[in-house]
């Protein structure tokens, strides 16, 4: 098996809960699919909104399904506009995070906290991470060989039967290693 | 002496002729020093020019002094806002890149070429070279250690017994290693 994976760069986008749709998209609206993800069952959605920070506002896709917790990921560059500062962190660790105003054509959400720029990881199932000779939550580095060649650290290896292999770059780091395109990864140590 | 260097953000700029100066912002008009830059003699300006692209326009700082050509360096970021797609190219090699229309407050210039990516690289004198084992035009890694650690492959290093000691990296790099503040850089083989 070859033991370089796929490097998708995620663009801003929010994750919000079921009660934050209904208030901004209506009672009862359902997500609708623009388009599968690499990890199943995720999908992006036709659904946007725009999120305002105390600096700016930025549109942004909503990633689907619904999940417990309403959460924005942006990039350094999205979080300036803004005029927050997140912390890097994992998906779904939003402690301590900064909030922002979510609107959608129906109503608008204030959320308490939320905003990260997410950490480097890689997703993959068990039989990836013993190909791959790593365990989840492993922190390892990852070189990428494009026309900016980069090797990122500090990048958290996920591991769950639910995924697929692929690791997920956010646009600043994408825009840093020129990532464009097809590109592939591989852990060094 | 230490082996670790500064390394520096350049944020999008212009560098322009002095018929262009003349042309942008009226006939004798000089460069206003705004603050010196770590290489001796280059200096920010207080004058800002508007860069306009096919998509859309950006404001930014001119450096000094005048140069034998117009050349506008910006991230990919911003070279998406402008609508260009410049190479990752050293500063002064403009051939075969987008071009762009500059506008300052008496006039504007349409450029043919002078758009670029800036490619990372190091600024020193031949002292600092024997230190770190490097030779001018030498392409090398660099490692930063910051709270999003990242080896920059594809660094040139450029000798001069008129350059300081320093590496310049763009917004797009900054953002992806978190490289915020005062930040050192270490050449890795």
């Amino acid at each position: 098996m070859e033991k370089k994976f796929i490097v998708e760069t995620s663009a801003r986008h929010a994750h919000i809960t079921r009660e934050t749709l209904e208030t901004l998209f209506g009672k009862g609206h359902e997500l609708t699919n623009k388009k599968d993800l690499s990890q199943p069952g995720q999908f992006a959605c036709e659904e946007k909104i725009e999120v305002v920070g105390p600096k700016g506002s930025l549109k942004m896709s909503i990633l689907g399904p619904c999940r417990p917790d309403d959460q924005v990921e942006v990039s350094y560059t999205d979080a300036r506009a803004l005029g927050v500062t997140p912390p890097v962190h994992e998906s779904g660790d939003i402690e301590g995070t900064p909030g922002v105003k979510l609107v959608g054509p129906c109503g608008e959400v204030e959320i308490a906290k939320g905003v990260i720029v997410a950490k480097r990881h890689i997703h993959m199932t068990p039989e990836d991470a013993e190909v791959l000779g790593v365990a989840d939550k492993e922190i390892v580095s990852v070189k990428l060989d494009t026309a900016r060649p980069t090797i990122f650290g500090d990048v958290v290896v996920r591991v769950s039967p639910k995924f697929a292999l692929a690791m997920h770059i956010d646009t600043d780091e994408c825009n840093a290693a020129a990532a464009f395109g097809k590109v592939y990864g591989e852990i060094v140590k």
